[in-house]
């Protein structure tokens, strides 16, 4: 038992902190055969990357994975893949003056009333940058899916930024790549590219809330009752930085709907079973319908910010704090890629945790 | 790695369905020398136990437990908790009507798809009864928190049943045991029940949400990265049948926080660190801050209702659905004991694993 | 993480004492679709069942298994399938007499150290009925290998009480169902008869080696580096009541070879590669190689004996033990069936396992 | 669920192959607060390297240990700690002559067989050189218990190589230092330096038997009924490369023993219970009793001789072969560390278990 590993079968242990050598993921049982190489996996960091643009934090991190075992001549061997990332832009002189201070909706007051210890540099080991550890799993999860389960597209994007909701009839997928926040909808991201780089220059922050969406995945997916594709997809989010509600299908609004409006109606299509919707989100008693998976999950503002706040010292003194870190002002940006290699994740795993179960998709309906 | 189990080092494994023999809970890891008694779980079992009122199913379960395992002379051993409950009103032939027809919302088709077996007996595994072992479970681990943190309190509560939620104003602990929808709150208990009287008298059923806290839980709980305290609590809720969004303080409202809004300051109180608000639900970074523990979660309206909808036979035609059975008209009202049990669990085994990893709270603020 | 738990996909949790109400094995990852009821879990049971002839313990249980989940209409289906034996003779006051006394040799005095409970009705937990549950799940194993791999046949037997051993010489796979202690060969089955009658009747007890071999176990079987077709195979063995040595293949012979001598030539055979000789037990590297998995366990003589042992008490006075219980004279018979079901438990988990691991059987040779 | 991990608490995923970049440990659940530095885990590695004598393949990596997590200001932070050592004489030439040829003895068949990829390069993941990660492991695990519990010395020393076996009257735990092959006898020191030395001139090879004591020990480790002490111990030296048979205690030699001759007899010592002797080896019902803990391990000899043997290739045909490699004549020498290393991390994990499930050791004789 692992407390820093996720996954049954494809199990990825992240490791490292914000300002040691180097951090990475330990990831155990990709299937072998599997075509890979670093730079595939870079594609996919490079969108996490941090200091591409204005609205992120300007730390300047090359962010080069390194793969260190597990493959031979181009391909997985079926062995454990080290990726590793080295820290090559650490300024550990930056957080110098809140050595002894805990900044207020950090995890620094709780780290070090768990552990005894205070890593003061960047939040050690509870800083957002252990997620490019999962980014970097995340790509291997992607190449696997791929060789796999061809028609599976995992995409994420932002819903939800402070009280700014994208406009759903304006949905465009194209629109996701074109844009900073990764917004599907073109009149917003340039609305909330203003209202952001207001925050930013009033040293504040604001939050947001991503959607992730698994189209093509099969129906059977999932681990009743314990490992339920909804279960593992709820702790993959939340085990997020910063993350504190997770929504599938309908999500919270469920609560205001009658079973009537409710209804997944069902109907026989070309190919099998046909919804007339889709408020469950893909998933029906924890394994997928093979409709869409969709959940949202909202990650809070960015907890450094330029107005200064109460809190106390190492010594239980009572002070005041500025953080003046290199930060941004909407964390829930570089969450998306996060959250879609969590959904790469998890969606990996339990393909392989059905073959191992059951062998086969038995259950032909007609 | 059983997908039926859940918990660290109390590990819980449930069992059986809703017209099998029995169903219970084999619970392991449950720390020797805790006075526990068939009693003392009955209290918990009749709590969510179904037909104590015109609002949940008329289903008659007595639901008693026995405890076949792991006590001796009053107290637990050590070695595993076997909790089971005879089904006793299994009353088959209710079900024989939709035997060949997928029911929408359930899990029928799912189950059917994954496993290739179609138990029509009123969901198999997938049933809410499942929930009765989740109780049993939960009794013992409150009997094991109380004898090592009797502190410790654990309260589950409705705040929302469709469009009505209650006014946090009128907020009454005293009221939740006052009502059969444990609704803290006197006026919106007396309108709710007139509500549901006219859904159940329709045929109709509506969502609900749950809020579960837990006072007085020390700083300090929590296994980051991957087993955070909020994680394993986002697992534990979403795994609950019908559950379709988890919040942990904030929730999916923190997204329309500034940074400024969001932040819980922190000032030294005379027991130690106390904080000026709690955004955070009592979790940052993973790990408990000492405050209270705040979670939500949404519970979808019950899926089966008395107006027909399309559905699909197992042999792939067209048809229609009316679902007769015993059912309640909010399923969330049965949810409230079954979220207080699984936080319950969750607070039980990261305390034993607090112990195991740390030994001791070691990082003392003063 | 449940340490009363075994295996990865195949998981097997016991609970249940000696004389407690009664025992089991909640059994999770059962593949659906197998055919299975009581009567062919009992045949397996029967085979372990006390009483059965002289030579061993005269305590009398029907050892009924109850299948309480899990099943529907004759087959498996997916969910947890928990397997019960009801406790009948329990006559704890058989007990009475050595209620304050360790007995040497059992576990009495380290479960006391370690929980600080003294369940002293015949060992609780410790006692080496547990091995029923095991049996019963091992029952059911063999039913899923039926079903995915008809050509595994696993078989247990004795080859060594106390000095004498069996004439390799005079193997006879037709032997074993012949004789009380499953020896492959029929002269020491008689020898041993009166070897052992005579030990019964002073009260005393012997040690023994058990083999047990599965034959037709496909190539590729096994998961390095940790979770090695031998490493479970010898964490299965070593966990079972009395034993104290494990061997694959060679064993601890193996010590006293040269290169040369344990070398297994390869060459190609009609349906693939085969071996000169299986020094190695049919696993190399930790994975199967086609040939027949051959392992050894060694047991300790029953610790129960009539002559009179120095011991102390639960306050720690010096004093002495008889154990006049209803025990075996060579518990080493009991445990060919548990060893076959531990044999067959680690064999269709590794099977689920590759499946969930690679797929199918990907490295064809020639 | 990691198949390249051991350890419940403390947990150990090793990665890397002999010939790539790298390998190493990733270890997640060292207690914070324990003072460590790379001197310290390399210290151990020494023990291991290879090319330090004659008797040791001349392979020469300066095997250094680079520590790239989860410790601060030369302490353990509770958070997972990555040891790294970089592959530098890899010389890959060696192998390329029998890149299409199985090495008998070796795993290259079979995971070939297995996973459908033939890494050639000196055995890939299956070679002895994982084994320089556990080491490592082992080493962080030995300051670990040194913090916690200072009195446990664990200590490993070979007792037979081939036919030659220590004699007992002579032990002396000092000689175990003095001499290559850690042998804890002067005179068989001295013969057996001889008799390797014909063997390896010869390019022959010879198996051995390795002891690992660890004393110290307090009662109430182990973890009933499938985490027991002995059956973890068990898991983790069958799960060392070349390894055909582990014991514990008496081992496979108690199946010649009586129960008399077998019985542990207890009595009260200066300091709580004392036993007549140590048949057990330290475990009874898979808990420790206060004992030496005592296992052997048996390793088989190097298969890679200078001797032809037959063999197949990868196309099925049949052919000869002869491994010229840089190898060790008895690869039993350097699985001394190895087994001590093991040792460590099992005690230490049942240390932390053992405060996680009871809390202390509650159960006081006398």
């Amino acid at each position: 038992m692992s407390l820093n590993s996720f996954g049954h079968l494809f199990r990825v242990t992240t490791w490292g902190e914000s300002h040691g050598p180097a951090l990475g993921a330990t990831v155990d049982g990709c299937p072998p055969g599997v075509a890979i190489d670093e730079a595939m996996i870079q594609h996919w960091l490079d969108r996490r990357k941090p200091g591409q643009n204005k609205y992120t934090t300007q730390r300047r991190e090359a962010d080069e994975v390194r793969i260190l075992s597990g493959t031979f001549e181009g391909v997985t061997t079926g062995t454990p893949i080290q990726l590793m990332i080295e820290n090559t832009d650490q300024r550990s002189k930056d957080y110098g003056d809140i050595k002894d201070k805990f900044r207020p909706g950090h995890a620094d007051i709780t780290y070090f009333q768990k552990y005894g210890v205070r890593d003061y540099r960047g939040g050690g080991r509870s800083s957002a940058r252990e997620t490019a550890s999962r980014v970097a799993a995340g790509g291997l999860a992607r190449e696997a899916i791929r060789a796999i389960a061809p028609d599976i597209r995992i995409t994420g994007y932002m819903v939800q930024m402070g009280q700014h909701k994208i406009d759903r009839d304006a949905f465009d997928w194209d629109q996701i790549e074109q844009n900073p926040f990764w917004v599907p909808d073109a009149k917003a991201a340039k609305e909330w590219a203003d209202y952001l780089d207001g925050l930013r220059k009033s040293g504040s922050s604001v939050g947001a809330v991503i959607e992730v969406v698994a189209r093509g995945v099969p129906a059977g997916l999932g681990a009743p009752v314990y490992g339920k594709l909804d279960t593992d997809l709820a702790a993959a989010m939340m085990s997020i930085n910063a993350v504190k509600g997770v929504e599938i299908g309908e999500g919270m609004s469920a609560a205001m709907l009658t079973g009537e409006l409710n209804a997944d109606e069902i109907f026989m299509g070309p190919n099998g079973p046909e919804y007339s919707s889709n408020h469950a989100g893909g998933i029906l008693g924890g394994i997928s319908t093979g409709q869409d998976v969709v959940l949202r999950f909202a990650v809070k503002p960015t907890s450094s910010i330029l107005t200064t706040r109460r809190t106390i010292t190492k010594s239980g003194e009572n002070t005041e704090i500025i953080t003046k870190g290199r930060h941004d002002p909407c964390v829930g940006i570089r969450a998306v890629p996060v959250g879609e290699a969590m959904m790469a994740c998890v969606i990996l795993d339990h393909m392989l945790l059905h073959r191992g179960q059951v062998g086969e998709n038995r259950g032909v309906i007609g």
